[in-house]
Order: structure tokens, then C-alpha cells, then sequence
């Protein structure tokens, strides 16, 4: 059954070596591929600590140094401003929400017209969940606090912060905790409690605030089109396949991984206290949302395209999980 | 790269031909097989038009009169009390906390304790979301409205419907809409719009009630240790990537078609309102709930493993849920 020569394909990741869930997914991935081809098709992959680039995965699968990556979207929107609404939006949907409207409500169609243009196709890789506003060191009680914050919230969950008034500082991953611990940052947001228990912040600020700005982030698998297309039939559809159960497998690791470590956290910091900014807090952060997402829907052409059919989508889905999961778990 | 002669095998599904999202995921599953093997594997799918045994696909697949069965665990509780807890429970577990469990919270574990007595390993097969309550003609004001309803609905639920005095009825589905149309019923639970609108159920019926019962209802492969065993590695890993994409495909198909038939309802009938069981209801029917889930868990054994696993798994989840998707909804 073995072809005489193995097809040698390369992944290059954004993660660091080791992460867990997200690099073991793309490790998972790599496996199952190499498995269901009998060896025909085998991909090694490197994390960030080999390449360098952590945010050079797009150019690496777009010129075929990599056939692969493994990312996410919104990493790329300084390049091209419509991969921004492949990952997750401030105020937008859930993660089911995504996944429906990615692979049945024309969401992949559009993920082929804005990837397309640089011969790569993007894939859903995994939903890190609804992810927690972050962990802050003072209360806040009013938009007045939020004009007194010094908060690391990077991209566009960032400019929303900023335009209510907030200070967003940018602050590498590794001096998040000493930044936090020595208030040079008031408050910072990472994803939740599934990656936020190894990072510690628990031990430092007391207010774990409830998500409003990354309600379902999700990863990305990119594919180098000429790659691909060079591939058998059966080794493509082997990808393809592999790629889905990765983007589900890591989806649901992370609720898994959320539920035990929130669990642990509770007990061992009964302190922790869960918050929500305010309504008038909230209100401000939506329509901050709003007036930057018609600022950017005002280009035209795709991206107005892909704002429309993610608000009409959502207005859809989210009056079903209203009346479904939402209206079950008020009751 | 064929192989000389293809394997061929069988898979008996529970739904009629056609039956939307369902049978179109086994159908698709199959496709994916034959794709992924290139032809080596080929899966036959008898709908129950053709076998005439909607309620035999367990037998079938015990005997290996057929490879593999499509269902849902619950239908088997006669046969066998412990496969009742991997479909869905009443005020149990929604989609997301489910999957979670199922795969990596200790649920694959347990179904292996209850299947693997029979020669069958049972794996996820898709999850119809959070089912609808039901279509009520009257409104329900209290305790005393159950206690004169008439309702269609089967199962463990029934079973607890009934023992808040509901007079639980079972009618074929073929006549279900002539018996509420009829007033031979008052009310009736099929899925949720995704498979409600084809019934037309609301055409008759004004009242849609949101879901208790069914939070998070999984379908099920089942496949035949014997036949699977004699698999080549390959294919075994091409037969469990491609029924793990099913899972995901007809879960996200369903959030979909719920949310574009809920809106077409909404459109068409205005007048359907969105209720809710008043709290007088809804706490006997989870202390009804309770009662029967500990008499199932005196049983001891593993009945009593599966009630708890689920139950602490829950707790976590649950916590875990109302932080993150609650919280966001609510807000």
C-alpha cells in the first residue's frame, strides 16, 4: 500500500512549542494525516520558537515556504482589513453562531474571495470559546474608570477600547504577569480560564470580567493553493477532513480545558470575583463597536460584504440561540 | 494506488430516506469515506424504508447484519438502561457541554463500558442543539394546566412529564399533526425549526415553548468491533475522522437550519409566541427529573458511574458556561 516516496508537506504554527491545545491540535492534525494516508502524506511542523515569525505565517503559506499554517485570521488585517472578520468580532457571535455562518451561511465563500487573492484557502481550525473580558486590579463601576484604565487589549477589541477612552498598551505575552503585578498595566485580557491558569494573573487581580469583545475566536488552518491542488484526490479530501475534525477537536478541548480550570481557579482563589462592566460601560463599548465597523463597511466592495452578511446572519442565529440555548439556561 | 477489490459495507440508519440534515449527514459521511479511501472503502445506507426497522439499527449492528448503524443512544434503553445518558437528559447538559464530556471529560470511557458488552463501539454522531419544548394550543399558567395536557412526548422526558401529572400520549409521526390538529393532542415536541417546519405544526398550534427536556440531543454511530477490527489501520482512521466531521457537520447544519426556519416561521405566522414553563412548572418537572435520576442511580453499578460523571462534569461545565456564553447573552 505504501506510495514509494512520501508527499513531505511543512506546517509552520503561531503558537510558541508546547502550547497546549492549540499546538497540540496542529500536532493532532499531523497525525491523523499521516495515519489515514498510510504514511503518504507527512507534515512536520514548526512552532514560532523555530521559525521566528509568529506573524509571518501568512507570508510563509503565500509564497510556499510553508504549504501550511496554522494561525489566526485577524493576525492579517494590517496586510488585508477583510481577513480581520474571520476570527472573532467585539459584540458578534458565539461559537456555534461561527461555525454555522462559516460553513453554511456563505462564510467560506467569502473566506475564498478575501484568501483567494493570495492563492491561499483558510480553514476553520478550532474556537478557543466566548473568551473573559480579562482580569482587572480595580472595579470598574462607571465610563469614568474606564477612561482612568491602562489595559493590554490588542486589535480591533483595542480601538474599541480606545475610542470610550481607555489606554491600550501593547505588552509582550512573557511581561504581561510583571506588568500586571507592578501596575504598569491596570487590566489585561488573554482568553480564559483554559489558558489564562497557567499565565497566573488569578494571583495578582481579584475581577475576572465577562467577555464582550472575542465572543468565539477562532484559529485558522491556511493551505497553499498550488500545493493542494498538486495533491491526489484521496490526499486532499484526507486535509480537508483532517483539518475539520482539528478545528472540532480543538473547539472542544478548550471547553473541556475551560471547565476544569475555571474549577480549579474558584478553589483555589475563592477571592476571584466575576464582573460585568456596567450597562452604561457596555453600552459605550457597543456603539463604539458599531460607528468603527461602518467606518470600515463604508470602503464597499467585499468588505462591506462580508459586515452584511455576518449582521444579517447573525440577527438569524442569534434570535434561535435566544429562544434555545439562551432562553434554557435562564430557566 | 486501488486496491483490487473494494470493502464493502453496510450502514443501517434510523431515519427515513431523505430525512433532512440527518440522513444527508450519513450520506455525506459515506461519500467522505469512499473519497478519503479512494475506493476502498465503500458504505452502503439502507434509510428505514428499506430494512423496515427504524428501532432494529442496534441488533443490526450487534449481529453485523450491518458494519455500522446511524441513531440515537436513547432508543436502546429498553435494551439497556445505560445507553439512555448519550443522547441528551432532561435539564442535563447543552451541545458544547456535551461534546466536551463526550470526548474528553470521560464520556467515550463510559459509552466503551456500555457498548463494548454488545461487540459495538458507539461514537458521536451529531447533535441537534437544544430542543424546542414543543407546540402547545393552550398556554401553560401552572401546575394544574399540565395536570389536563395531553401531550406527544416520548421517552425518559415522557416519563417525567408524566410524573407531574401530564397524560403522556405516543402517536406515530405521520399522524402527529391531524392528532393536534384534532385536539386529540394539546400539545407535542418534535426537534426545533429545523425540523418543526416541515411538520407545519405551527400553522395549528400558537404556542412554542422553549426546551427543558431535550438540552443538547446527540445522534450516534454505531459500529461493529468485529468488522471494524478487520479494517486496515488506514481505514479505521479514515472510518472515525470521517463519522468525527459527520458529528461536527450535521451539529452545525442543525444551528443553521434552526436559525433560517425559525426566521421563515417568524415571517410567515408573526403571531407564534415564544413561552416559557412558569417556575411553579418548570421546579416540579426538575424535581420530578431528580427523583427519577436517582432511582436510576440506586440501580449502582455503572448507572450510577455514568449519573455521576455527568453530574460533576455539568457542575464544572455549567460554570463554566454561565461566565462565558450566559454572561455574553445576557449583556
Amino acid at each position: 500500500m505504501a506510495a514509494d516516496k512520501p508527499i513531505k508537506w511543512r506546517l509552520a504554527e503561531t503558537w510558541p512549542a508546547g502550547l497546549p491545545i492549540y499546538s497540540e491540535g496542529s500536532h493532532e492534525f499531523a497525525e491523523e494525516v499521516k495515519k489515514m494516508s498510510n504514511g503518504r502524506l507527512i507534515i512536520s511542523i514548526d512552532s514560532a520558537n523555530k521559525h521566528k515569525a509568529p506573524f509571518g505565517v501568512f507570508d510563509f503559506v503565500k509564497t510556499g515556504q510553508y504549504e501550511m499554517g496554522h494561525s489566526a485570521s485577524y493576525y492579517w488585517k494590517g496586510k488585508d482589513i477583510n481577513t480581520l472578520f474571520f476570527t472573532t468580532m467585539p459584540f458578534g457571535m458565539i461559537t456555534s453562531e461561527r461555525f454555522a455562518w462559516y460553513y453554511y451561511g456563505g462564510g467560506a465563500e467569502l473566506a475564498k474571495k478575501v484568501y483567494g487573492e493570495y492563492g491561499i484557502t483558510q480553514y476553520p481550525g478550532g474556537n478557543g470559546g466566548n473568551q473573559m473580558g480579562g482580569w482587572f486590579k480595580k472595579e470598574i463601576n462607571s465610563l469614568d474608570d474606564i477612561k482612568s484604565l491602562k489595559m493590554r487589549i490588542p486589535g480591533f477589541a483595542g480601538e474599541v477600547m480606545s475610542k470610550v477612552g481607555g489606554t491600550v498598551v501593547n505588552i509582550p505575552p512573557g511581561e504581561l504577569y510583571t506588568a500586571l503585578e507592578r501596575n504598569t498595566i491596570d487590566a489585561l485580557e488573554w482568553v480564559g480560564p483554559a489558558m489564562d491558569l497557567r499565565m497566573g494573573f488569578h494571583k495578582i487581580a481579584p475581577f475576572y470580567y465577562t467577555g464582550w469583545h472575542e465572543p468565539g475566536s477562532g484559529l485558522q488552518y491556511m493551505v497553499n493553493d498550488k500545493a493542494f491542488d498538486k495533491l491526489p484526490a484521496d490526499l486532499q479530501e484526507i486535509v480537508k477532513s483532517a483539518m475539520k475534525n482539528s478545528a472540532f477537536n480543538i473547539s472542544n478541548k478548550m471547553t473541556n480545558a475551560h471547565a476544569e480550570n475555571w474549577d480549579l481557579i474558584k478553589k483555589e482563589y475563592p477571592g476571584i470575583k466575576i464582573k460585568t462592566f456596567p450597562p452604561e460601560v457596555m453600552s459605550a463599548l457597543k456603539e463604539a463597536n458599531k460607528e468603527l465597523i461602518s467606518d470600515l463597511e463604508e470602503k464597499g466592495g467585499l468588505t462591506a460584504e462580508i459586515v452584511e452578511s455576518q449582521r444579517e446572519y447573525m440577527r438569524k442565529a442569534r434570535a434561535w440561540t435566544n429562544i434555545s440555548d439562551k432562553a434554557y439556561l435562564d430557566n
